[in-house]
């Protein structure tokens, strides 16, 4: 049979990441700068199986039978609690859903508010699995350039004003993927008024807003949200364990109630067995020393790649310093393709995600590429710079 | 903000499965005989117990870091050879994506084959969840009435004449949810030649198909598909525990290329941990023996059930006599509504689905009722026929 695919799903192709990941996959001496998981070291698998050997003991049942669609009552409750004392948000007029991942929730809001053919702005670079969400629900995405604070605002408003129904703002305001640039307080705020002026729902995805190492919180989005415009996507993957895809968004009272019903359709609800996991462990164990701990590992691989390509590598190439999160972001110099300096460098060896596979349109050309130091090994973070920097100097030559 | 829904999501209106749910919840003397749980007695809680360990044992981190979007490959595998042992399904021109729980697929099938406006023809009454997996992805959808055989040819070639591209024929022909009734093996025959006349797919969903307690197995369509038309939708959730949520569908390869996309935008992967657990009781327990065991609880149930109906219903009301699953079909004599009954029959203390909340038009009345023997006791399953027959002499006389 022909098969004949629906025009959402056809409007995907796949991206240019997968050619290195399978290079990476054939040869496992590759160092893999590649990756978008948290340190091995920071999950806390002691806690994790304690909490489960308590479930088989007091309620395996519960933890294994059908569960509720919106997710399980105790957690909704720590989600919101701990929304409102870290990150300033409101729990009267917003309601929690939780979702299989942070990811879910890219795809829940989305298809809830967007119409075929309706636009979602986002960030350009942005999170692949972020725009293929948007696609899929058959959305026209259109990424708008950032500078150093942020996603620029006359580009955004020359965005709404030439782009057809837009709807929806998906933004990664802190820690960005895959720039690891976080934006600033005052283009927060200009962001917010604009979307409020032009009916625009702002999604708001904060998977890294407890990986903070240095410097100061900046109000997430949602906290100013006074008007009930901002969906905030959350997740556990980064605190405890990725996983096991628990994840969560915080919304005005209308749109998780679209949610539940989207979700019904979707996957019934989330592992609930996993759910108890995460409830019990904010309830019994102390969470803050967990966060300083992996806060503690992130800056110091962060810092000493930094350092490392500091020492290492030619100076026309530049990169970002970030303050928390799992990426940085370094650029070639105008004119060069990060896709094409990607393969040479995977056979050199070293592995990273070319810019080009985070661009809206397919494979657009991108000088950039994405860093990732929470995987590697110290050790692997400094031969892999090594390598990289190799690669620059055949590469510029 | 006055907030402006997807015409998808809009499409789904609040089932009144809901209505009596909400006097279920707050009432709880109320027998229920309206879940589509599994029982509790045939999670093997022990065995699942000691996998959790070994997996601690051996291989945490595995199991809690982000994973592949298939699937476990080990599961995967493992899943493709019962498919065959068991179902008859050529493991060579088909691959296997593990997903979020059965409904999942329910959902990543329409989403890649159907357009806004296609149609999907489903029997009715289905599946409700299905139903609004279906809506979601934006399909026309389209019940055909059934008889003793399953989904009625002439209206099915009348339904396929007249409705708009249709594309999918969404089937449960065995242990039918809610009927419990099986499609022979003729009608899967002649529905399967029809659909490949006309280039249509058949999405048919097993959930229930370990689960057979009397007769014989009559073949999947799935192991008839030399044409490559058929997808195959299956769950761990009857067999070992609804709570995990894995499930799978099984197709040919392009089909499955394209799921593993729109689930890469839908939650990334499933809860790998529950994939280990799941791959390792297939590998090394005795799941033959297990699920001879759960077929003997459902055997027993669901005798002891019907036992009751036998003696105290009133003989004006007709029901199904299945040969497996978790479900029978109460049918009122016609002009009674189901919906009114159920009601009525909820404030004397016990609680069923009417069937209006199987029907593809919200709300279309329906005289008959689902009634699920594989949650409640022996002892709650007769005092519940029991008031369901007071209630029934009280509103028919």
């Amino acid at each position: 049979m022909n098969y004949t695919f629906s025009d959402n799903i056809s409007s995907v192709k796949p991206s240019a990441i997968r050619e290195i990941l399978k290079m990476v996959a054939a040869n496992p001496s590759i160092i893999s700068l590649s990756t978008g998981s948290p340190s091995n070291e920071a999950i806390p698998v002691e806690e994790i199986h304690e909490i489960c050997e308590k479930i088989f003991r007091e309620r395996p049942i519960e933890a294994l039978q059908y569960s509720m669609t919106e997710g399980y009552p105790a957690l909704r409750e720590t989600t919101k609690k701990r929304l409102h004392e870290v990150f300033g948000i409101d729990p009267e007029n917003n309601d929690v859903i939780i979702t299989t991942g942070g990811q879910q929730g890219l795809y829940l809001t989305p298809e809830v508010l967007v119409n075929r053919g309706d636009t979602v702005i986002c960030e350009s670079p942005s999170f692949v699995s972020g725009i293929i969400a948007m696609k899929t629900c058959g959305a026209n995405v259109v990424g708008v350039e950032m500078d150093d604070e942020g996603i620029r605002l006359d580009k955004l408003e020359e965005a709404i004003r030439t782009e057809k129904n837009v709807k929806l703002l998906y933004l990664i305001p802190t820690f960005q993927n895959p720039r690891g640039s976080t934006m600033s307080l005052q283009r927060r705020k200009d962001v917010y008024e604009l979307c409020v002026k032009n009916n625009i729902i702002i999604l708001e995805d904060n998977p890294y807003g407890e990986l903070r190492f240095r410097g100061e919180d900046i109000p997430t989005i949602k906290s100013m949200d006074t008007e009930g415009i901002v969906v905030y996507n959350g997740s556990y993957s980064k605190v405890l364990s990725a996983g096991m895809r628990i994840g969560f968004v915080c919304a005005p009272k209308p749109i998780i109630q679209k949610e539940i019903i989207a979700k019904q359709g979707g996957d019934c609800h989330s592992n609930i067995f996993f759910q108890i996991v995460v409830d019990e462990f904010f309830r019994h164990y102390d969470v803050d020393a967990h966060i300083r701990k992996i806060r503690g590992i992130y800056r110091d691989k962060c810092d000493f790649m930094l350092d490392c390509l500091d020492k290492y590598l030619d100076k026309r190439v530049t990169w970002t310093h970030p303050d928390g999160g799992l990426f940085l972001w370094c650029s070639l110099p105008e004119g060069y393709d990060s896709l094409d300096f990607a393969r040479k460098a995977a056979e050199k060896g070293v592995a990273f995600v070319p810019g080009c596979s985070f661009m809206v349109k397919d494979d657009e050309p991108c000088p950039a590429f994405r860093l990732n130091y929470s995987t590697p090994s110290k050790e692997n973070i400094e031969r892999g710079i090594k390598i990289l920097a190799e690669a620059v100097d055949e590469y510029l030559k």
